[in-house]
C-alpha cells in the first residue's frame, strides 16, 4: 500500500472539497452535462489517439499506484551480495537453482549458470531494460495525453457555455449564473488534471525509474559477479547506486562474520 | 477496423453536438466564413510550412487510423520463431523461399539465404528502420502542425471578429451577438486541434513505434537465427519485445511438441 | 516554383483579406505606428538576438521558399546507380570525370576515384551532413526566434493601448475604438508568426531534411559502389530510403535490360 | 551559508511585502483558505506524483541551498595536482593512504593505489557521475513539479471563487471584494513558484553540475595520474575544466619550485 | 563593435518611445515601484536559482554583446592552411614557434610540435569543446532565467494591483487608472524579456555556436596537419566547415603560386 498516493488523493481532494463549502453552496459545482464534456471527450480523444491495449494497460497501471510498493535499491544490492557469496561458494552454476519473483533476475542467474558471456548478459539484461521503459512510456503517455485533453475539453465546453450566454444576451440578471455555468466544465477540466491524470503519470514514471535501477544493479551486479567474484567488491561496484549517507563501510560488520 | 478510433471519433463528436443541443439553440454554432478562416488558413499554412508531398501522404495516413490494424509483437514472435524451425530443419538457405507480406521480412530471409554476416543484416535492418521512422515522423509532424495552426487562426479569426466589434460599437444590445460569432473561430480552431488533429498524430505515431518494434524483433530474431538456431534461444532473445505477463514459458507446451 | 507555397500564401492571404471585408470596415485594420511597434520590433529584436550575417542568410533563404525545387530522392538514387553502372564498366578511376551540379557529390566522385578508404569517404560526407544540417539550422533560428518575437511586440503594443486608454478613462464611448486599435497590434503580430514566420522555418526545415536524406543516398552509396559494384545491390541497399510503394522491383525491367 | 541566496530571499520577500504596503491596506494579502488550497494542494499533488523518500530529500535539499557552499573546480584540480605530485614522488601506492572528506575522491584513491586498469577507472567514477545526475535530478523534479502545481491549485482555487461570486451576482457592489479574494489564491500560486519552487530547483541544478564537473575533474585527474604523473601534464590536461582567464600558466611560480 | 546588436537595441528602444509618445501622455509609463517590482524581483530571483559567480560572468558577457566579434570561421580555416604550410616547408616541430592570441590554437600547436598521438589531440581538443559549451551554457542560462522572471514578477505585479484595486471598489471613476497602473509592471516585465534578456541569451549562444565552429576547425585542421600534409587536402577537408558559396577552388589562385 503506497501511503504517500493515499495520503495526496485525500488531502487534495479533503481541500477542494472543504475550499468549495467554505465558499458557499456548494450545488452549483454539481453539472451533469459539463462533467460528460470533460470525461466522456477526454476518454474520446484518448481513444482516438492512444492503441486500445495501451488503455486498458493505463487502467490496470493505475491501481499499481496505489497498492505495489517495490522492492527498493538497497534490498537489491542485498539480493546481488547474496548471488556474488553462493557464486563465490559453490561457483556459477549453482545460481541457476536460485529461486526469485522477479523474471529478470531469474533470467539473469541462468545466463550465469550457462557460463554466458560478459557480452551477451549486458546486451539481453539492456535490451530488457530499453523494452521495458518502451513499454512502461506508452502507459505514462496515456495519462499525460488525458492530462493534456482534459484543460482542452473544459476550456471547449467554457467555449460552448459563452457562444450560446452572449448569443442571447436579452436580460443581464442571469448573465452570471451562466458564466458560471459556462466556467464550470474548465473547473473539472483542470481538476482532473492536476489532481489525477498528472499524478498519476508521475507517479509510474518514479516507479519505472526505480525499477530500471534495479534492472541496472542486477546488470552491473551479474557482471561483477561473472568477473570478480568477491562480495566487497561486488558491493563497492553496486554502491554507486546508493546516495552517499546510505553506503555501508565496505568491510567488517555482520556481513563480513558470514563469510568467515 | 480499428474499433477504438472510431468509438472515439463517434462518441467524441455525438458528445459535443448533444452538448451544444441542451444548452439551447444549436444554429447559432454554424457560422461559414469562421469554418473557411480556421480550415483555409490551417490548410493555407500547412501547404506554405510542409512539402507537398507529405501533404498528400497525411491524407491518406489518415485514413489508414480507421482501417489498418497491424500484426502485433507477438505475432511477428510466432513468425520468427516458425522461422528458426525452418532453418533449424532446412537450413538458411530454406529461408529464400519464404513467402510474406511484409516487404522487410522478405528482405531480411534474402539476405540471411545469401548467408550476410550479421553486420551486414544488422546495419540493413537498421537504416530500414531509421528511415521508416523518418518518413513516418514528417507525416505526422503534417498533423501536428495542423493542430497548432488551427487554434492559431482561430484567434487570428476571433481578433478579426473583436476589432470590428470594438471599433463600431455604438449599440450595445449588439456586443453580445457579434461576441458570439467571434468566439467560434476559436471554438472551431480549438475543437479540430482536440478532436481531430491531435487525436491522428497520436495514433499515426503509436502505429509507428509498433511497426519499429516488429522490426527490430524481426532484426533480433535473423542475428539470433543466424547464430544460435534453437528456437527456444530465439523466442527467450524476442520474449524481452513483450510485457512479462505475455511471456509464455520456454519449455514444454505444444509448441515443445512440434519439434519432436 | 513551389507551386504549394505560392497556393498556400495567396490563399491564406485571400482568405484572411475575405474575413476582414465580409465583417465590414476594412480600415479599422490599418494602422501604421502598429505595423511599425510589431514590424520594427521584431526586426530589432532579431538584429540583437542573432549575428547578422544569419539575417542575410535568412531573406535569401526565404526567396528560396517559393522558388527552388530540390532534386527528390529517387531521383538522387538513379544518380547513384547510374555512377554504379559506369564505375561496374569502366572502374572507380571513370567517376572522377563525372559532371553534376551537386558540389558534393562531384567531391564524393573525386574521392571514389581516388580510391579513398570507406572510412574516408563515410567522415567527409558525414561531416557535410553535419556542417550543412548545423548552417541550415541557424538560418531557421531566425525565423523561428521572429515567428516569437512577433507576438511578443503585438502583446507590448496592445499593453501600451490599453494602459493609454485606461489612464484617461472619461468619457466610455472611447473605450471602443481605443481597444479596437490596442488589439490591433495582437492581430499583426499573431498573423505575421502564423501565416509567414512559422511557415517559412517550417518549409526551410523540410527543405534540410530532404537535403540531408540526399547527401545520406550519396554517402551509402558511394560505400556500396567502393564495396559492392554491382547497381542491383547499390539500388537494394539505397531503396531503405524510399517508402515500400515507391520500391521497383529489384530485376528485370528495362533497367536490367540496360545492363545486357 | 550561501550569500546569494540569502540575499535574493531576503530582498524578494522584501520588495514584494514593500509593494503590498505602498498600495494600501495590506490585510486583504491574507487569506487563510486561499494558503490552505495553494500549499495543501500543491503538497497533496506532490505526493501523489513523487516517491516520498524523494519529498523528504527535496526538504533535506532545500535546506543545503542556504548552508553549503561547496569546493569550486579549481580547487579540486589543485587537489589533483598535489595527488599527482604523492604519486609522483612515492608511487601510486602512497596514494592509498590520502585522507579526503570526498567519498568518490577517497574510492579514486584506492583504484589507483590497487593499480586498477584506465578502463576500471573509467567505469567507475562514469557510474557515480550518472548515479549521482540519477538521484540528484529526482530531487530537483520534487521542486520543479510543485512549481507547476502551485499556479495550477492558484488557478483553481481562483476558479472556485469565481463561479461562487458569478453564481449569486445579485448586487453589483460585492463583486469587486470578492474577485479580489478569488485572485488571491492565483497569487499565492505564482509567488509560490516564482520566489520559491523554481529558484530552488535552479539552485540544485547548479549545484549537481558543479558537483558533477568536480567528479569529471576527480577522473581525468586519475587517468592522467595513472598514465603519465609529471604534475604540469595534470594541470594542462585539467585546465580544460577552467575558464581561459582562471588558467595559471603552466610552468613556473612557487608551484614549480616545490618540485625542484 | 557589433553593429547589427547596436542598431537593434537603439531602433527597438525609439520604436517603443515613440508608439509611447505618439499614444499621448508618456509619464504614465513611468512608475518607480513598478520598475523596482519587476526589476528588483527578477534580481532576487535570480541570485536565488544561479550560482553568484555565474551572475558576475553574465554582466561580464552582456558588455561583451556589444563590443566582441569573433574571428569567423573562414578566417580560422586561412589560418590553418598557414599552419599547414609551415608544418609542410619547416616539419611539426616548427609549429611550437608559432605566436597566436587563440589560448587553444596555441595549445593545439604545442601538441602538434610535441608529435602528440591524433587521439591525445583529438581527446584534448574535444575536451576544450565541452568544458567551454558547459560553461558558456551555465552563462546563457543566466539570461535566460531572468527572461522567465521578468514577467512572472510583471503579472505578480499586475496581481498586486488589481487585487488592492478590487478590494476598495468604492468610486468607478478610479478604476482605470489603477487598472493602468497595474498592467505597467505587466509591460515592464515583457519589454525586458523580449528587447533585453531574451536577445543577449541568443546572441551569447549564437556566438558560442561560432567559438566552438573555430575550435571544430582547429580540432580537424591539425588532425589533418598530422596525417596529410599538403594544403589542398587540409583546405577540402575544412571547406566542409563553410557554405558551397563561399568555398574558393581548391587548385589555382595566388595560395597555389604562394608554394611553387
Amino acid at each position: 500500500m503506497d501511503f504517500a498516493s493515499l495520503l495526496g488523493i485525500i488531502s487534495g481532494l479533503a481541500l477542494i472539497i472543504s475550499a468549495i463549502f467554505i465558499g458557499g453552496n456548494a450545488d452549483v459545482f454539481v453539472n451533469v452535462p459539463g462533467v460528460m464534456i470533460v470525461v466522456g471527450g477526454t476518454m474520446a480523444a484518448t481513444l482516438l489517439t492512444v492503441q486500445f491495449k495501451d488503455v486498458l494497460n493505463a487502467f490496470r497501471a493505475a491501481y499499481i499506484v496505489f497498492t505495489r510498493d517495490k522492492t527498493n535499491s538497497s534490498e537489491m544490492i542485498d539480493t546481488m551480495i547474496k548471488l556474488s557469496r553462493i557464486s563465490h561458494r559453490h561457483g556459477l552454476l549453482k545460481l541457476g537453482d536460485v529461486k526469485t519473483d522477479s523474471a529478470v533476475l531469474r533470467r539473469a542467474c541462468n545466463l550465469l549458470s550457462e557460463a554466458a558471456s560478459e557480452q551477451v548478459i549486458r546486451n539481453t539484461l539492456q535490451n530488457e531494460i530499453d523494452s521495458l521503459m518502451a513499454r512502461h512510456f506508452s502507459v505514462q503517455e496515456v495519462f499525460r495525453k488525458m492530462a493534456a485533453y482534459a484543460p482542452a475539453f473544459g476550456m471547449l465546453g467554457t467555449l460552448i457555455g459563452l457562444i450560446q450566454m452572449l448569443s442571447e444576451l436579452d436580460n443581464p440578471e442571469a448573465i452570471g449564473p451562466a458564466m458560471a455555468v459556462a466556467l464550470l466544465t474548465t473547473f473539472y477540466g483542470s481538476l482532473l488534471a492536476t489532481m489525477v491524470f498528472l499524478p498519476i503519470a508521475g507517479k509510474l514514471k518514479a516507479r519505472t525509474l526505480m525499477e530500471v535501477t534495479n534492472l541496472e544493479i542486477i546488470r552491473e551486479g551479474c557482471i561483477s559477479i561473472l568477473t570478480n567474484d568477491h562480495y566487497a567488491h561486488v558491493y563497492e561496484q553496486l554502491s554507486a547506486y546508493l546516495p552517499e549517507a546510505a553506503r555501508k563501510p565496505i568491510t567488517g560488520g555482520d556481513k563480513a562474520k558470514d563469510v568467515k
